[in-house]
C-alpha cells in the first residue's frame, strides 16, 4: 500500500508577515506587551509550519512595537530556519542551548516595564508558571481572545481549504456507509474509517468514532469490541486535517429496518438539524443557531437527551470559536466557519447525531458537507 | 489493505488503584494538597485509558487522603465510565455540564485552606489561568517531579511493552534499509516509515524523521521534497507508540560508498554510542552517561558539531525523565529505560546519530534495541 503524501502547501511568505502585523496590531489594542505563543496551531497560522512541542520551550515572542522574536532550542534551529524560508528574515532568531534557562532569554526580549502579557492558550503549565517566576511582576493572561480574533474569519483561501477537507471526509462517509456493518466490531470500522481518512488525502486521521447501538448514547464513545448486530443504530463522526485544515461530520446509519420509535426521533433530529442552518447569517447572535435546533428537540420532549451544545468553530484546529452555545451573544461573521451537530441519546439504549460543517456567507449558510443528512441504511 | 488493530491491553483495574494510592502519597510527602492532573499520559498512567484533551476541563484530583475525584464535562462521561470501568468504583465522579464554570467545581473538591497545588505538566496555560483564579490565593506548582517519581522506573509489565514496542521500531528499521533510497524524496521514504510502523502493531506512527546529504544534519529535520541520491548520508529517526508504551530508534544509513572522511566520523560515534551504553549502570550519575559519549566525541575533534544531550527516558511518552544531560547528577536506578543516541552533525554537509532505547538493570544497560548498529549501505 501507498499512502498519498500529506498535501501541506504552504500560504506565500507575504501572508505570514500580515499575520504577524495583524498579531502585533491586536496585542497593541488589547493594551498586551507581549503575546507568548509556543509551539500550537497559532504558531502555525502564524510562522505557516509545526514546530515540535517538547519540553525544550519554543516560544515566539509578537510585541506591540519591535520584530517577532523566535526564542527555540539549538537543535530545532536548522528545521526552523528550513521550515520558514524567506519569512527569517522578518523575525528575530535568538537559539538557546540545552544548558541555559530560556525564560530568561524571553524575558530580555520584552519591552522594560512590561506588565501584561498573554500566554498561548494550550502553552505547556510548566512552561507558563516557569514564564511566571522569569517575568515576575509580569501578570500573565490568556492569549486566546486576541489569536481567535485573528482567525475566527476565514479568508478565502482558507476557506477553500476547509472545503477540500470537507470534500474528502464526505468521499469517507460515502464509502463507510456503502460497507457492510453486521458482524464487525466498532474497532474495525474505526480503523476502516481512519484508513479511508488518509486515503482521502489527509496527513492525519484525526477521529473515527463509531457508537453502536447503547453506545451511540456516548457522544464521544472510544470505539471498542462491541460486534455491530441488526437493530443497531450507529453514530459515524469521522474528521481529519488535510493541507493544515480540518475536517469533521457526522451521519447516524440503522443496520436493518429502524423501527418507528427510532425513526420518529431521527426525523425531530434532521429538522432541527436543518433548522439551526437555517438560522445562519451574517449577524445573528450564536446562541441563536443553538436555540434554533434546541427549540425543535425540547418541543419533541427530547430536550435532556441533547446535552451538548450546537457547535463549535473549525479551522486549523477541530474546536476553536465561535462556539454555538447558549450564552455565546455574538454576531456571527462572513467567512466564519463552524460545525452544526445536535444528537438525540438515550441513554442505554441508541442515539444519533448529525453534524455539517457550515460557512457564513453573506446569503446565509454555505454547507461544506454535502452527503445526505438521511439515516443511512445499511447491512 | 487492513492495518492490525491497535492493541490497548489494560492493565488490572488494581494496578491503577495503586498508582492512585502511590500518587496520593507522593502529593502528602511533597507538601502538596493536590495534584490536578488533566488528560495526558499522567492521567492515563493513573487512569488506564486517554480521556479527550479539548477545551472543556477534565481533571483529576487526587488529594493525600480522600478519594480521587473526576471532573469531567457531561458528555464525556459515559466514555469515561465505559473506559474506567471497575475503577469507578474508587473515584468520585463529577460531571458538569455545558453551561458550568468548571472551575469552581475543582475548588470544591480541596480540602479547606489548601496552599500549594500541583497542575500536570502540560495542562493547558487557559486552564493554569482558570485554576489560579479560581483556587486564589493557592499557589500552583508544577506536578512534574511528583509524577516523574511515581513513573520514571518502570514496571516489569512496563518494560515487557517497551521491549515489544522495540522490537516493532526495529522490524521497521530492517524493513526501511532493505529498500532501495536513491530516487525517493525524504517525504516518501517518511510516508513509508510510518506505513510500516503501523504494519508492525503500532497504534500510532509518532514520528519518522529522514535527513539526507545535508539535512542529516538537522537533528529534527522535517522530511521534504529533497531527493535522495547517490552520496547521501541519511538519517532515520523513527518511533510511534504500541499498547501505550514508546519506541524510538535511530539508525544512519549511506546511499553508495561513505568517503573515508564520513566513515572516519562514524567510527567516532559507534564508539560514543557504545561507551555511553556501556556506561550506564544503577547509581550512575545521569550526566556520566552523557559525559560517557561527549568525552570521545570531543577527543576526536567534533564536539561542538554534538550539540543535543545524549538521551532521554521514555515510556508512556517519548520524552520524559530521567534526561542524559549534563547537570543531571541522579543516580540511574534499575528499571529506568531511556534513549542513548549520540550524534555528529556537519552543517550544510552530513550527519549521523545512532539510538538505542535500554533500560537500567543490575547487570547494567540492556539494550531493548537490537539490530546491527554498523552504518547501513544502501542502494
Amino acid at each position: 500500500m501507498t499512502l498519498p503524501l500529506p498535501t501541506r502547501e504552504r500560504f506565500a511568505p507575504a501572508i505570514h508577515l500580515e499575520r504577524l502585523q495583524r498579531a502585533a496590531a491586536e496585542a497593541g489594542e488589547r493594551g498586551l506587551d507581549a503575546l507568548l505563543i509556543t509551539p500550537s496551531r497559532d504558531y502555525a497560522y502564524l510562522l505557516g509550519y509545526e514546530a515540535p512541542l517538547s519540553e525544550r520551550l519554543t516560544c515566539l515572542v509578537v510585541t506591540p512595537r519591535d520584530l517577532p522574536t523566535l526564542i527555540l532550542p539549538g537543535l530545532e534551529e536548522p528545521l526552523a530556519r528550513h521550515q520558514l524560508g524567506d519569512l527569517a528574515d522578518q523575525l528575530r532568531i535568538e537559539a538557546w542551548d540545552e544548558l541555559m534557562d530560556p525564560f530568561t532569554r524571553v524575558r530580555d526580549h520584552l519591552a522594560p516595564g512590561s506588565r501584561r502579557v498573554a500566554v498561548q492558550d494550550q502553552m505547556w503549565a510548566r512552561f507558563a508558571l516557569g514564564l511566571q517566576a522569569a517575568l515576575d511582576p509580569v501578570k500573565l493572561v490568556e492569549a486566546g481572545a486576541a489569536m481567535a480574533s485573528l482567525r475566527r474569519v476565514k479568508s478565502p483561501e482558507e476557506v477553500e481549504r476547509l472545503r477540500a477537507a470537507a470534500a474528502a471526509a464526505d468521499e469517507v462517509m460515502t464509502a463507510i456507509t456503502s460497507e457492510r456493518f453486521s458482524g464487525r466490531s466498532e474497532a474495525v470500522v474505526s480503523a476502516r474509517i481512519r484508513e479511508l481518512l488518509l486515503a482521502a488525502g489527509h496527513e492525519s486521521a484525526d477521529f473515527a468514532i463509531v457508537g453502536s447501538g447503547p453506545n451511540a448514547a456516548s457522544p464521544h464513545h472510544e470505539p471498542g469490541d462491541r460486534v455491530i448486530e441488526a437493530g443497531d443504530a450507529v453514530v459515524l463522526d469521522l474528521g481529519g486535517t488535510r493541507s493544515r485544515y480540518c475536517s469533521d461530520t457526522t451521519r447516524t446509519a440503522f443496520v436493518g429496518t429502524p423501527p418507528p420509535e427510532f425513526a420518529e426521533l431521527y426525523a425531530v433530529l434532521q429538522e432541527a438539524q436543518a433548522a439551526a442552518c437555517d438560522a445562519v447569517r451574517p449577524g445573528v447572535p450564536a446562541e441563536e443557531v443553538d436555540a434554533a435546533a434546541r427549540t425543535i428537540i425540547d418541543a419533541a420532549g427530547y430536550g435532556p437527551m441533547f446535552m451538548h451544545r450546537t457547535g463549535h468553530g473549525i479551522g486549523m484546529e477541530t474546536h476553536e470559536e465561535p462556539y454555538l452555545v447558549s450564552g455565546n451573544a455574538e454576531g456571527l461573521q462572513v467567512g466564519e466557519a463552524f460545525s452544526v451537530e445536535p444528537g438525540i441519546y438515550v441513554a442505554g439504549r441508541w442515539g444519533a447525531r448529525i453534524e455539517d460543517i457550515l460557512v457564513c456567507t453573506d446569503e446565509g449558510g454555505e454547507r461544506l458537507n454535502r452527503t445526505s443528512r438521511d439515516l443511512y441504511l445499511v447491512d
